[in-house]
């Protein structure tokens, strides 16, 4: 991808503005601090230019609830929805891309209001192609799984900016030949991916992640496949698995908003088992196939 | 504070630029995933409007290797420090105030090279009451005091941009009626605070907590107090220990480069111990007392 890609920005406040407009002081608590927090979803875009936009409502809830973890003020979500609108209409490239909506907590030397802008951008090759199935490396998050309970200054479940040591995992597991990570905790429990939630295929039914204690992000894509799983059905539940547990499964998936339902190939270099009927039918209902 | 107050900005490749400037796009990894890092050292300016830099070669030192912590390139030292030596020359406001040395590892969509800036600006009025002595309360980091063990993707002693948790801790702790924080880990173990470092004075002499497998930062302010106090005969150690246990010593303290050396008060509303003479040597030490 180079600087002719298209890539567009919209601030809260101001609307559509060129992308190579800067967005954020020297000062901004978003960028000294990561004191801020952010929604991604996937827009797509028919070859007339029209774009829908996956799941918004459920993400703009998500967002005012992360706002709220970093003791932000209740966003104005007409403001947001009218931007985000806005950018929509502006954005024509046929096929799938990112939206991201970006909030932070003002500004640190000199006063000032929280800041909110949003991006569009065209969906990564490297994300197309990992839709194939991916290898994953289990690395420890250095936390237990019950490390978040009563402790809100830990920010479970927020979305926030400060993500350098996911993009440090992610970085960490390219250097072995690794596609993604799976986080564990120290008793070994797996816990999310740096960007995704997992679901494990096993006899009694769809497995996920809790919650709460873990301080796992409650992820839109996997509460869609499991609200729809149950219509059909499907048993769903939640609990604390280790690796060994599910290489013994049926299958097992990272979902997340942008790349969609990501069929898992091996963990730490162990084959992990596969059903590509349950990959459709996830994909069914993550709304990533037909 | 408010914006009349001054406040310097230098950009890395430009030089000092209005402080009204925007520093950086909307898809600078540094804003949108805390994948950057920094530095914060006193500066000292004298009423003839000359000024010193508190122990700048160790900031750059770390800095550097912050950088080399989230797999940014070999930063360009000569260029870092014409731009901290501009901006001294053009920051000539008499007394306390905070040097900032901002890198980040680039951008997201548009491909570009990693950007660096600085800031000064006064000391704030809060740090300077604080240096009386404050009252702080043990939040658990959710870590063991081994998670960052043979685990460099947690990025352990690397200052990174990611400090929402740090920053929440702060607010939670103020919320509470508290000053500031002292980490725990899962263990109850004292790490260390959100932007310090722990002294504490036993019978044996002078304790702080190991960094290493704990992830703690290595703190500039205590590792100088250390070897002026190992200069001055005061045997030092570092050891894991309990708020109990540091409640039964002679003294406490937070250390850092800006608010330099801050007696403990109470720990979660224990009266902790205190020895004024100790807070004098320990301030010339570090460079806050003559």
């Amino acid at each position: 991808m180079n600087s002719s890609v298209p890539y567009l920005l919209a601030v809260l406040g101001e609307g559509v503005v060129p992308p190579s407009t800067m967005v954020c002081h020297a000062d901004d608590l978003g960028l000294v601090r990561g004191d801020g927090v952010f929604e991604a979803t996937r827009v797509v875009t028919a070859q007339d230019g029209t774009s829908r936009i996956d799941r918004l409502e459920e993400h703009l809830s998500r967002f005012a609830r992360s706002i709220a973890g970093v003791d932000g003020p209740t966003p104005d979500m007409d403001s947001w929805n009218h931007l985000i609108e806005d950018a929509a209409r502006n954005w024509r490239t046929p096929g799938e891309a990112t939206l991201k909506l970006v909030y932070t907590n003002g500004r640190e030397i000199v006063p000032g209001s929280p800041r909110g802008f949003l991006t569009i951008s065209p969906l990564s090759e490297t994300h197309k192609e990992e839709r194939e199935g991916i290898d994953v490396l289990c690395l420890s998050r250095g936390v237990t799984s019950e490390s978040y309970a009563d402790a809100p200054w830990l920010l479970g479940g927020v979305k926030t900016l400060s993500y350098a040591v996911n993009v440090a995992a992610l970085r960490y597991a390219r250097s072995q030949g690794a596609d993604d990570v799976i986080f564990t905790s120290t008793e070994g429990y797996l816990l999310e991916g740096p960007t995704s939630g997992l679901v494990v295929e096993a006899a009694d039914g769809l497995w996920t992640t809790p919650t709460g204690a873990t301080g796992i992000l409650s992820s839109i894509t996997v509460n869609t496949v499991f609200d729809a799983a149950d219509d059909a059905g499907v048993k769903t539940s939640t609990r604390l698995m280790k690796r060994n547990e599910v290489l013994r499964t049926q299958g097992a998936w990272l979902l997340s908003s942008i790349r969609g339902v990501v069929p898992i190939l091996t963990i730490d270099g162990h084959p992990a088992p596969h059903d590509d009927q349950m990959t459709h039918r996830l994909r069914v209902w993550a709304g990533f196939e037909d």
